[in-house]
C-alpha cells in the first residue's frame, strides 16, 4: 500500500469518527432539549445536522475516489464498502435526532405528565453504542462490536416498558393522548438509533472476522 | 468494456429488480393483512423477507467483487455503490414490512374502529415510488426518479391526515388507544418506507445527472 493510500484512508477513518462524534452530541442534546425545555439545545441539534449531511457527501465522495483510483486490495475494499454503509447509517441517525427533537419542540409548551426515567436511560445506552460501533470499527475490534448487539436487546426490552407505561396514561386521561404519543414516538426514534448502530456493528464483525452476522435470527 | 463485465452488471441490475419485486409484494400484503385481516398474507411476508435478506447478501457480495475484480472506470463505479445502497435500502423497506405485519397481527383479534382508507391509499402510493424508483435505476431515468420525490410530499400529508384521526379517536375513546396507537405505527412505517424509495430516487438522479440532491432543504 502506497503510503498516500494509507494516509487517505486515515483521514476516511477520522472523517466518520468525526461524524459519529456529531451525531452523538445529537442524540444527547436532542433528549436534553426534551427533559430541560430547552430551546438551544434543540437549535444545536439542527445545526449539528447540516454538518453531518456535509460530512456524508464528503466521505462518499473519498470513499468513492479511493474505490476508483486505487483498485484497492480485498481487505482494504471491504473497509471501503463499509465506510460507505455506515456513513449513509450515520446520516440517517442525524436525522432521526432531528425528529426527536421536533418532538421535543411539540412538547415544550406544557408541563410532562410524568418524569422522564426510561427514555433518558433508552438515550445514554444508545449513544454508547455508537461510540462503540465507531471505535470498533477503527480498530477492528470484533469484541466491542458483539457488546453493541447486546446492548440493542437492552433498548428494546426500555421501549416495550415505555411503551407500555404510555398506553396505560392514554387509556386513563384522554387529556394526554397527544403528549403520549410524541413521547413514544420519541421511544420509537432511540430504539430506531440503536438499531443503526446494530447495523454498523454488524458490518465491523464482517469486516473484521469475514462472518456474516447479518439476519442471524432466521439462519438458526 | 469486457462481454463479461456488461453480463455481470446486467445480472446485478436483474437481481435488484427482483429484489424490489418481493419489497413491493411485501408492502401489498401486509396492508392486506390489516384490511382482510388476513394471517396467510402476513405469514407470505415474513417468507418474502428471508428472500429479501438472502438477496442483500448475495447483491453485496457480486458488487464488491465486482468492484474489487473490474476496477471499474468513473461511470461504473458510481452505478456498482449505489447499487450497495440500494440494495441496503430495499432489506430495510423488507424489515419495515415485517413491522407493519406485527402491528396487523396485533389487530387480528378485534373490529377496526373504522375503515381504513388512508392507510391503503398510502401503501398504493408507496409501492408506486418503489416501482418507479427502481425502474429510474435501471433505466438511468432522471424524470421517473424526480416523480418519486414528488410522490413523497403526498405521503407526509397523508400521514398528518391519519395521525390527527387517530389522535382524535383516542381522545373521544380510551378503548380506542391501543389499537389506534398500533394504527399510528403503520402510517409511520409507511411512511419510512416512500422515505426509502425517496432515498433510491436521489442516488439514481445523482447517478443519472451528477447533480447531489441529498439535503436539498439545508442548500437552499
Amino acid at each position: 500500500m502506497s503510503r498516500h493510500f494509507a494516509e487517505e484512508l486515515d483521514n476516511l477513518r477520522n472523517r466518520l469518527l468525526e461524524m459519529s462524534g456529531w451525531v452523538e452530541d445529537s442524540i444527547f442534546r436532542s433528549v436534553q432539549s426534551l427533559m430541560e425545555k430547552d430551546e438551544l439545545q434543540a437549535q444545536q441539534v439542527m445545526h449539528n445536522e447540516a454538518k453531518i449531511n456535509r460530512l456524508e457527501i464528503e466521505i462518499d465522495e473519498v470513499a468513492t475516489r479511493l474505490l476508483a483510483l486505487q483498485q484497492p486490495m480485498a481487505a482494504d475494499l471491504r473497509f471501503l464498502t463499509a465506510a460507505i454503509k455506515i456513513n449513509n447509517d450515520l446520516e440517517r441517525m442525524g436525522d432521526i435526532a432531528v425528529n426527536i427533537v421536533q418532538r421535543s419542540l411539540s412538547l415544550m409548551r406544557e408541563p410532562l405528565i410524568k418524569p422522564l426515567i426510561d427514555i433518558p436511560h433508552m438515550a445514554t445506552l444508545v449513544q454508547a453504542m455508537v461510540r462503540k460501533s465507531l471505535d470498533a470499527f477503527v480498530q477492528r475490534n470484533a469484541g466491542l462490536a458483539r457488546s453493541v448487539l447486546v446492548s440493542d436487546d437492552a433498548v428494546d426490552e426500555l421501549r416495550d416498558s415505555v411503551y407500555e407505561e404510555l398506553i396505560s396514561f392514554m387509556e386513563g386521561d384522554p387529556q394526554a393522548v397527544r403528549q403520549a404519543v410524541n413521547l413514544m414516538f420519541v421511544a420509537r426514534s432511540l430504539e430506531r438509533l440503536a438499531d443503526h448502530a446494530t447495523n454498523i456493528a454488524e458490518d465491523v464483525l464482517f469486516l473484521a472476522e469475514g462472518v456474516e452476522v447479518r439476519h442471524h435470527a432466521e439462519a438458526q
